[in-house]
C-alpha cells in the first residue's frame, strides 16, 4: 500500500481539530492574531487550521495546546456540544 | 514569542508515541518493515519514530493508528506499564 501523493489527514480528525481549535481559543476570548502571536505560527496559518486545511505536526499541535492551555489529546477529541469550553 | 528553528516536540510527548508505536506493533507481533508497508511507509520510518526522531503529521499519526488498530488518541496517550497491549 505504497502512498505517492501528500497525505491529508481524515476530514473528521481535521473537523474535531478545527472545532477544538475555534472553541478553545474563543473561550479564551483571543483573536486569531493574538492567538498565532502567542505560538509563534503566522495569523493566517491558525485561519486555516480552523477550516481544516492543515495537516499539522505534533510539534504544531503542542504549541496550539500549550497557548490554548489544554491537552493535545484534549485538541484531538471529538468535544460534546455542551461541553463546558 | 516567534520561532525560528525548525520545531520539535516535546521529550514528553514524542517518547509517548515511540512507547505506544512499539508497544502496539509488539502486540500485533509486526516487525517494523511489516507495519512500514501497512503504512505505505519506508522502513527506516518506523524506527526513527520508535526512537523518538520524528516530528510527525497528523496525517502520518493516522496512518500508523489505523494499522496498529488503534486511536491517534490512544497512539498518543500515556500508557501504564501494566496496561494490557
Amino acid at each position: 500500500m505504497k502512498h505517492d501523493g501528500l497525505r491529508k489527514p481524515s476530514e473528521d480528525l481535521t473537523r474535531i481539530l478545527a472545532e477544538n481549535v475555534r472553541g478553545f481559543r474563543h473561550a479564551k476570548r483571543l483573536s486569531q492574531e493574538e492567538l498565532a502571536d502567542l505560538c509563534g505560527l503566522h495569523r493566517t496559518y491558525i485561519g486555516s487550521v480552523e477550516r481544516g486545511e492543515r495537516n499539522a505536526t505534533l510539534s504544531t499541535l503542542e504549541t496550539l495546546a500549550g497557548a490554548l492551555d489544554v491537552s493535545v489529546i484534549e485538541l484531538l477529541s471529538k468535544r460534546d456540544l455542551n461541553d463546558e469550553v
